[in-house]
């Protein structure tokens, strides 16, 4: 599995957008390639009119740092591209370049984060770093978003239930597929039924029968071999088929059914599917008609299983009214459990999978159901409500100076300088507010009140007292070394939860949360009226001349 | 760029379902894997609430239907989340599986399609075309999708425009942009700003600057070097600050701006930027002011390029209403050109990039405005209006007997049988009616006329008679080959164009679109009606035993 795996470990220098490079060559035409300089990495809006995202993405982009560098070929594609007047020694330049002058500052993978956060910074020399946009907004983006709504449907699914993540076939491609497999897991699906999904990252695969397997079977003739050996006792072969068949007559009397609308192809993909798997039989019932073909047909081969010392698994529906199905299904099978003595029919699951979207899961978890696992694709994958999450990446320190582009859009007016994060949390250990600072001043303390500038409040100040202050940003790599620990999907999955667990209910609802304050410190907040103020001052160099 | 040409060259065959390894070890232990059996891949509906779509992907399958085999890596993999009683011989098939009995008859890539055609043809032993299905699908959605997406952009836009594909940062992860860019520039797309699919694609790449490099300025002193030699003439270099300023005074005089609202910043990038590329100068014109600091300054330095004999290329506008501003800038364009006599400044072009969706772009072509050139992003490769497309995969012969899926929902019930499409266009040349026929019925003639049962009207018969006909699908791979030439980017992309052209408006118009009529053969209508029939009578099996 090199290839899918050399892709995810090494994203090309060349995957950025064209502009990065005319103006990396224009920086070093000026000699200003080398002065340091300090990207911020945020979003404007949480996604889906939620309360909250989650940050993610962060894995792939150490690792794309660290493999950072031009081959031969790449530059040669480069002089192609760039006009002709471009002076042969920046070639040399990116040949040798790499991120060893790099540094990235990052919230965790997996943290619950808000919107005009400093998720990342990134420092380094002007042009290395402006080169790096669009790669890292491409890694986090689409992670991020992924991430934040597959936490989204867990939370309208609910703690009990399995979620099957099943959105490969309607991804952006192999890669997209991919990605949306890994961090749906960890925003908090259970499984995947991306199979190079388990493979990459370890995350649990899961998956029985689509309806072309039922189909492809049309008669009793089909079926082979035609035996099973129960689990203990008799070591003969028995007639799976006429096993199932007494079966099948007992539960077509026991529910009142008509033997006649059964489908002898959908028994015959049953039959053949238990005698393959009589430990694992989990098959879709609604190919033609759950209440009089596919329900009796599995009752039937799941019946036969059990008197032969097996334990089925349950059964899929894929289509129509889940809710009232999942409710018809199961009462079935406590009528097959008491009417049989059959107690594993107790503990058969459903599994619910019909272009379920976060709407159609929270209602799910309204109305009276049974459904054990819900499996979610296409929604889950695109994000069909918000297929985008807008991160941004800004300039916001040259040569130690701040910068601030100000737009006539306040929206879209930037916050300058070098940044600390510090998430303030209450007595009760809910998160209520993130201090968004300058980096050299002192950190705030717990206990001490402090003054600060809610952003999108007019300006006006607010005094808080934390009970406990947590920095939210780390170093996670500097000199071209990851120097925070690569996680695995699994642990940053326990992350999320973590993370999710501590925020308060109202900013986790899925519908009108109340709204997080993020907030600027006094220093950070003076700082940006000041550069205002001189900003309209600063100009007058014609008049001077 | 190994790592990237990888993953599209060879797709991963564990990047599928996990129930297409518990169905194929099904179809294996049941003795049926090598049975002859075809799938077909189509659509419900055209996406966007179009009438047509477009047919991508193709390219990508064939390649992987080349390289489809298991490593030992693969299988061990499969062994430890198949359940432990698979028998071990199953591994040792796997191991040994390629596709050298998969024939893939299929729609050429590029090709206007419709709903309910058939768009691929996999035909091929049982266990493997089953095995395929969620790769096709994952190859061939997205795609689609997204090159239909980009020729909906493309018709919006008119003839006259260039458009510029800028997604990457939003796409699903660094495969989904290459796939967005690959994809979209077949649709119609003439530029990408992804230089990695430039390089792998062939596609002209483009982009100037971000805000970023003009706000990493702040006063002319960081302006490096500070001289440009004329392209003619004189051999001593220029003091082009000194002559730029020259020409700010008289641009404000002639616009009646006020000097003391130019941003020094602004203007030191501009004139970085034009020294660095004095032919290649497109600066984008919104960080601050577009009125009060960027056209100014643009002009000013683009005029002193004019009169050093280069040839300034335009600008960009990033925000607000870009039709009312293009306007305005073309405006102040043509006053410089007639006073300044600086006939260049007619040609100069206007780039538009501000979230543009396809409605602002048909807006776009409805108001008044001098944009040349469309970047879209976002919108065009997240798809937002619909962000997946639904190509399905289903059975349709086993053992050279049609197989098809009587669904509850009669949309959702399949077409039986192993099939031809052919395309009946009028006298006028336009396309009409897709007839979808038995593959062994002979083939429609030109001229005479012929019954048929348009999908979706109820089982009524139509008579129609043709002025030409095509037959719509070819052999693509057979017997491990690739048959039919895999197309460059390019040449899909001319594909397209032709495709769309002989397509009659009332079928392109973006809203309200008249659908175009996908019909059943009188002989396959038969076999529908048959097998429907049938359905009801071949399940009395628990009676007859």
């Amino acid at each position: 599995m090199a290839p899918v795996r050399s892709i995810r470990e090494r994203v090309p220098p060349l995957l950025t957008d064209m502009y990065q490079f005319t103006m990396a060559y224009a920086y070093w035409r000026a000699g200003r390639h080398q002065e340091p300089a300090v990207f911020e990495l945020f979003f404007r809006h949480n996604p889906f009119g939620g309360g909250f995202s989650l940050f993610a993405g962060l894995h792939d982009c150490q690792l794309f740092l660290r493999s950072f560098s031009f081959t031969d070929e790449d530059v040669e594609f480069l002089r192609s591209v760039l006009p002709p007047a471009t002076d042969p020694a920046f070639f040399q330049f990116l040949r040798g370049l790499d991120c060893s002058g790099v540094t990235l500052r990052s919230v965790p993978e997996g943290t619950v984060v808000f919107a005009r956060v400093p998720l990342m910074e990134v420092a380094g020399p002007l042009a290395v770093v402006q080169l790096l946009e669009t790669s890292l907004l491409c890694l986090v983006n689409y992670a991020s978003l992924v991430c934040s709504n597959a936490a989204r449907f867990r939370l309208a699914a609910g703690p009990r239930r399995k979620l099957l993540e099943m959105g490969l076939r309607r991804a952006q491609g192999p890669d997209g597929g991919l990605t949306a497999s890994r961090y749906t897991h960890i925003g908090g699906f259970d499984l995947t039924s991306n199979v190079q999904a388990g493979f990459l990252f370890g995350i649990p695969v899961a998956g029985t029968m689509a309806h072309s397997y039922v189909t492809s079977f049309t008669s009793l003739e089909e079926v082979w071999p035609q035996t099973l050996v129960a689990v203990s006792g008799d070591p003969d072969p028995v007639d799976f088929i006429s096993l199932t068949k007494g079966w099948l007559s007992r539960v077509c009397e026991l529910l009142g059914a008509e033997p006649a609308k059964i489908r002898e192809g959908e028994l015959a993909a049953f039959l053949s599917y238990a005698i393959a798997y009589p430990q694992n039989f989990l098959p879709v019932i609604d190919s033609y008609s759950v209440g009089c073909s596919g329900l009796l047909n599995f009752c039937a081969v799941a019946l036969a299983l059990c008197e032969l010392g097996f334990r089925p698994v349950g059964v899929r529906l894929d289509s129509g009214d889940l809710c009232r199905q999942s409710v018809d299904v199961r009462h079935v099978f406590r009528l097959c459990s008491d009417h049989f003595s059959i107690p594993a029919f107790d503990s058969l699951i459903i599994v619910g999978t019909n272009n379920i979207s976060e709407q159609s899961m929270a209602e799910l978890n309204k109305k009276e159901n049974e459904i054990d696992v819900v499996g979610v694709g296409t929604h889950l994958v695109t994000c069909t409500r918000q297929p985008s999450l807008g991160c941004v990446y800004k300039l916001v320190e040259v040569r130690g100076r701040p910068r601030m582009k100000i737009s006539e859009d306040p929206e879209k007016s930037t916050v300058p300088g070098r940044k600390a994060v510090y998430r303030l949390v209450d007595t009760e250990g809910h998160p209520f507010l993130d201090l968004v600072s300058l980096a050299l001043e002192p950190r705030p303390e717990a206990g001490v009140p402090l003054t600060c500038f809610p952003l999108g409040c007019d300006n006006s100040a607010v005094s808080i007292t934390p009970a406990q202050v947590t920095c939210l940003c780390q170093e996670m790599f500097t000199k071209g070394q990851v120097t925070h620990p690569l996680c695995s999907a699994a642990e940053t999955r326990a992350k999320v939860q973590g993370s999710l667990q501590t925020l308060h209910p109202r900013h986790k609802r899925l519908q009108e949360p109340e709204s997080y304050t993020v907030a600027l410190s006094e220093k950070l907040h003076n700082l940006v009226r000041e550069i205002r103020r001189g900003s309209s001052n600063d100009s007058n160099f014609l008049l001077a001349n």
